[in-house]
């Protein structure tokens, strides 16, 4: 496993712009940095994007809700510029960011989540380090308060990708995250809409119930997601999910599964989906977009436009950036809430068109 | 959902030799189906092949059971060419293939898979259908005798792609499929190997026991998959197994992750994996192929090499097939177990290099 994990570094970082020296001289290395992303023709130092879910339309919610969600957005958004701006890495920042929305109740993550059809959380996350392609990911699972950050100890502490259900708490029970109960993941708000479902429409069990007014999708929706690129120019990528209202059988969407709702390689881009999960699978969302730079030398928002494209309409969108901090997050519902900065003083937060 | 799957179809067929005038007419349909390959210069009606594992010295078997595997290859072999000469799907193909491994004790998957740290069978499959996308997957579930039929009444009969553990089962159920125990499932052989990995070396707790010698990692490894081009023009592919001997934590691998383990796009080709699951995820080795297809125009030999040798040394390998019935079948472990046959007339069973 060692030497594998050699080849791979040594294959990646004949194409990156970190060199071995970084680690051990850290000021020379900055300088080297700012110079070798001169050459490449980027001004950036850093760049991000975080979503809280695509869905919904952002036009028809109340005042008061459309504050509160942009406000949820740029906390998180600040909490990674401010770890970026401190030179920390890409993959503690997209971590930061992501374990900063499952705190917050305005998403379907971590706390707050949507309940399945049984009225309990059940939560999937993962991460991905474009530097070395490490990944993890966990599903199913109910006791990690945050989710993110036991898909991380998966990546780092096993020999693992994927870890689901009993099995993956008992592995954050070992590797010492943080518990959290049904107390701290179900809100009231939460729980009452999961009431409305459980009493509502059974045929459109696993989508939004019929009687959910325009404005109230929010409820039911917001997967979480970020990625950022780092002053060493390292990508990386994170998403964390309760997944879908009612969801039944065990249900896994796209959010765990690597290359399809989260990806990153610092070949090309790091990318964390919203939406449908299920397509989001069947294409291999995030690797078709790496795979459209990589293959078809495609730049990211043709690519990432291109792969969006192929979804049946109203499925979702994604947030992607690429190896010298470019930006996209192109999407096919009415909204995706969304907030993206960058070194060059960009700040944005956006819920509609 | 349904005008996501018209839109999926529209685009699909546009590039895909099938009309649907061939549901309405068979025998016309026939007719134009030879012509319409002839004009592609493929003078294949059907193409098959299947594996049953990557790993371990073929070389160092025994000859008694180097001929039980053969045997074992050859009858999925033919089991799969009847029924393509009789015309079925590509899709009915690679179900019944995996099927007829998952009933021989020989591989590792269904009856005779190995078992988890706890001594228990988990089992994992998925399938996908390359003229429309669609696909389904299970992971982790011990009651159904064939998981790759699970895995279909998943994409048949349920808006998700992934269920796993009790809940998958519990739809299983539901949708009637053969039902299997413990009994069934483990062999004394395998109940034998996992005695010896649970009594040997911990620290190699998820690879081979040191105790195993050469000649004895069968035992151990045998994950199996069919790839298939119907004379309809359509490409599938399904992969089934029982995972790694000792995992523990709910461990998933690439087998049931639609894009790693398993892909099929009639667009360009079908893929099934066979190895060290987490690095099969890691690149998305099901879904790279297709994409170097896609994106970067290189024919199926060239794709499925350069993915296989973008994987650590003796991770695994890979069975493709391409929708002219050109075939690929890298590894770069010693050995693979494969077989390969088309309506030109090819029949080969290999083991080794």
């Amino acid at each position: 496993m060692a030497s594998a994990n050699c080849k791979r570094m040594a294959r990646i970082n004949s194409i990156c712009r970190v060199s071995p020296i970084h680690f051990l001289f850290p000021f020379f290395a900055l300088i080297f940095s700012a110079n070798a992303m001169q050459a490449q023709e980027s001004p950036l130092s850093y760049s991000i994007v975080i979503h809280g879910g695509a869905g919904g339309d952002p036009s028809k919610w109340s005042e008061d809700y459309r504050k509160e969600r942009l406000d949820s957005l740029g906390k998180a958004l600040d909490a990674g510029v401010e770890m970026l701006e401190a030179g920390k890495s890409a993959l503690d920042v997209v971590e930061a960011a992501v374990r900063t929305m499952e705190d917050d109740p305005v998403f379907n993550a971590g706390r707050g989540c949507v309940l399945n059809e049984a009225g309990e959380h059940e939560l999937d996350a993962s991460i991905m380090d474009g530097r070395t392609l490490a990944c993890g990911a966990v599903a199913s699972v109910k006791t990690a308060r945050h989710p993110v950050t036991l898909a991380r100890k998966v990546m780092e502490q096993t020999r693992h990708v994927l870890l689901i259900g009993r099995g993956a708490e008992q592995f954050g029970l070992k590797a010492g995250v943080e518990q959290a109960d049904a107390d701290w993941f179900i809100t009231d708000k939460k729980r009452d809409s999961w009431l409305r479902w459980k009493e509502g429409d059974k045929d459109a069990s696993l989508h939004l119930p019929k009687s959910v007014k325009p404005g109230e999708e929010q409820l039911y929706l917001g997967t979480v997601g970020c990625v950022a690129l780092d002053s060493s120019g390292n990508l990386a990528a994170a998403t964390s999910t309760g997944g879908l209202m009612g969801k039944r059988w065990g249900r896994v969407g796209d959010s765990p599964i690597i290359g399809a709702g989260n990806y990153a390689d610092n070949r090309c881009c790091a990318v964390s989906g919203t939406g449908v999960g299920e397509e989001f699978i069947r294409l291999s969302v995030a690797r078709d977009i790496a795979a459209r730079m990589q293959y078809g030398g495609q730049d990211l928002e043709t690519a990432a436009a291109a792969t969006i494209a192929e979804l049946p309409d109203d499925a979702g969108g994604v947030i992607a950036i690429d190896s010298k901090g470019n930006i996209a997050t192109p999407f096919n519902t009415p909204g995706m809430s969304r907030a993206s900065a960058n070194s060059a003083g960009l700040r944005s937060i956006e819920l509609g068109k």
